[in-house]
């Protein structure tokens, strides 16, 4: 049994470091601004290198800044792991990410205090950039563990407002580590990762544990749109190329064909250039994140898309873009591609494990109040799943609220999902 | 007669301050970032007060920083002046405001070389933030002066990225003047203000002077979206409050509607927060530019705008507005706003004296070069005229381009200007 209290408090605890905006009156009803490799991240692993430490861990750190905290089994082999990230959105809360890395070590905690050992090693990682908030490729080292990512490109990649790069930071705050990062060199047993859910559906059917089947595919894209700077007052609309209206009606068109293909598509950045209210601006480019739940339709949007873009952009009427105002000289579109992130489909054995260990839990009544469900936020269990067994536990979160200071995990979900994670750990080692 | 030479030379010497991106081979083929209260600007304004002063000059510096420079006359009275600004757009060019000045120096000298006495004083202004591109209330500091802003609201006014003031600039860059902004206390006899037309007007027709008999209406906005952060994968679009996406749409219906009434509308600063790719934004800010030719249009836009803007941002369908797209939970909208320039009739005798120098300069075939017009941008003239007789020469700029890096007024036009400026002045003075 975890200690669900020692869970909450040092949770909350740790929040001290990246404090966002407040939204409540409690004391933890404070948001979180913690981004990857900042100050305040680097005092977040400080802290858990620390801890695992003092636990009897072993702790590794890999190239892309990945901690691996490893307890010992009876026999050697590569570890089953408990694993999420300790980084946040801009304006994120304070249990995204956080709240799996504390339940992986509570369990650590649980089973020093039980001195029970277990077959094989156990451990907890905490994987570098899963937001993709401040370096915009999201799970970029479980990417680069995987061998999906480029250590290079995970290492180049620059910040969204700045010159900084994830290998100038990790640099920086001194987590650019020594192991590899590698599936090969440094091999997981197995991989579960407690989250909130992030959306409504839990909540909404009365459910307290979700055993995480897979998570819908998504892409990120940079769109750039190619105007030519002019005077608001003395150019006339046929004689503009003007790039803020494109974007406008780009984004747009892409919500309207996501909608009628039940896609999504989402602007979450966008930067324009020159940015003075009397210039027509030249230059914008924004964020695109498309997702769906098979692989084959987001891509079928994403080319409905590429093929009328520039179409829109050159002022032809598609659907009812560009049919109520006056066609410009047009501008030009360039994408590029971020974020690849296919759907995924989790190991059966592991959901398996999930499954059982929540209705251990949660006893006679449990068979509603477990769900099997499909993640529709990537995790960095959507790259170890491509090198090791791997499932998720989903605990609610209210009004299904997230990337937002205001979300929330009740203490009593929190520890559901701590347990839950203890128990499938321990059912996978014995496997 | 100017010196065409020395003008053109002393014009692009002075570019070496707030030098901006080069866009041609030629050593002035380089673009201008000189924003209003700058490093650059502090050094263009120090070469100002020198030249002048060189120039036997009386100067005076008044609480907006506004420069004016005096020539004594035989008899005493209100100067009749030559007035622009020094300052630019964050990519402007070498020419909007900057000809302006130096046309008007340049007629000092020749009044100098020549040494001749006009019969009242004559002078040249250096206007502050013309542009209002850095602290975004165009032609501010000719608005104070005329009554038409108050001192508190010029003195307050922010700038677009970061917390100084408009006073906290003039203070540190020393141009905090003790003459009081105000036409009472420094008044003007006349004012003519020679600029490039930043529009195709002239260059398609083959003009080469236009005598401005007025200006267009504007208005400029700031609109706040506010809506929900939420997160981009696990949030269905009928569960977001996108402010993006209704910013979009705003953007777009501004256009559309603007088209349909003979207007234009334009968004070229753009803010949203918090900026992350995977957290659909739940605040948005743009700037909204409007004009008209008449006043009334203008409001009668402004008018549809702010009906129909809150029920698109609502979801519900207004023209082909949220036909496609899915329906969320709605945002909200405010507008706020921050120039309000009213269309403007300039001083008949003003234009007649404009054009009766183009005229002596051009010569028998002058009817067809010599063009009556109204600007579509505003300029500092727009508030003198209101307590002065006011009028502005414009010449051509290639393919009507401005701010942007690459506007270009010849050497011939440049001079051409500055010819009908003094000429314009000096039959003012004689009147
Ligand atoms: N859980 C989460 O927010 N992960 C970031 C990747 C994504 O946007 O889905
Ligand atoms: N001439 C000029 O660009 N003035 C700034 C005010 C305006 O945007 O019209």
């Amino acid at each position: 049994e975890i200690d669900r209290q020692r869970l909450w408090g040092e949770l909350h605890k740790t929040c001290e470091w990246g404090v966002g905006e407040r939204w409540g009156e409690n004391p933890t009803d404070v948001g979180m601004h913690r981004l990857a490799l900042s100050d305040d991240d680097k005092k977040a692993r400080d802290w858990f290198v620390a801890a695992v430490q003092n636990l009897g861990c072993e702790v590794k750190i890999d190239a892309m800044g990945s901690i691996f905290a490893i307890r010992p089994g009876k026999k050697a082999g590569p570890p089953t792991y408990a694993g999420s990230h300790l980084d946040t959105q801009p304006t994120g809360g304070r249990y995204d990410g956080i709240l799996g890395v504390h339940a992986g070590i509570e369990m650590l905690r649980t089973l020093n205090d039980g001195n029970v050992e277990t077959e094989y090693p156990v451990g907890v990682i905490n994987w570098t950039n899963e937001e993709g908030a401040r370096f915009p490729i999201s799970m970029v080292a479980s990417g680069v563990w995987a061998g999906a990512v480029s250590l290079e490109k995970g290492h180049n990649l620059k910040e969204v407002n700045g010159p900084a790069t994830q290998k100038s930071e990790l640099e920086r705050i001194k987590y650019l580590g020594t192991t590899e990062a590698s599936h090969e060199v440094n091999p997981i047993g197995a991989h579960f990762e407690l989250h909130i859910e992030q959306g409504p559906i839990l909540e909404a059917s009365g459910g307290k544990i979700g055993a995480v089947e897979g998570v819908q595919a998504y892409r990120w894209y940079t769109v750039t749109v190619k105007g030519r700077d002019c005077h608001t007052g003395t150019t006339d609309f046929r004689n503009r190329s003007d790039s803020m209206l494109t974007a406008a009606k780009l984004i747009l068109h892409s919500h309207n064909k996501a909608s009628e293909m039940g896609c999504l598509a989402s602007t979450g950045i966008l930067n324009l250039k020159p940015g003075s209210t009397n210039t027509v601006p030249g230059s914008v480019q924004f964020s695109l994140d498309m997702r769906s739940k098979e692989n084959s339709k987001l891509l079928e949007l994403e080319e409905v898309l590429r093929a009328e873009f520039p179409k829109i952009a050159a002022g032809d009427v598609v659907d009812c873009m560009n049919m109520a105002g006056t066609k410009g000289r047009g501008c030009e579109v360039e994408w590029r591609l971020d974020t690849d992130s296919p759907a995924t489909k989790f190991h059966e054995v592991c959901v398996k494990c999930v499954q059982e260990s929540a209705e251990a839990m949660l006893g006679t009544a449990s068979t509603s109040l477990v769900r099997k469900m499909t993640s529709g936020a990537g995790h960095d269990s959507v790259y170890t799943s491509g090198r090791a067994p791997t499932s998720m536990i989903f605990v609610p979160c209210r009004d299904g609220v997230s990337h937002h200071p205001a979300e929330y995990c009740s203490p009593e979900d929190c520890g559901n999902g701590a347990q839950v994670l203890l128990g499938a750990v321990l059912r996978y080692d014995r496997l």
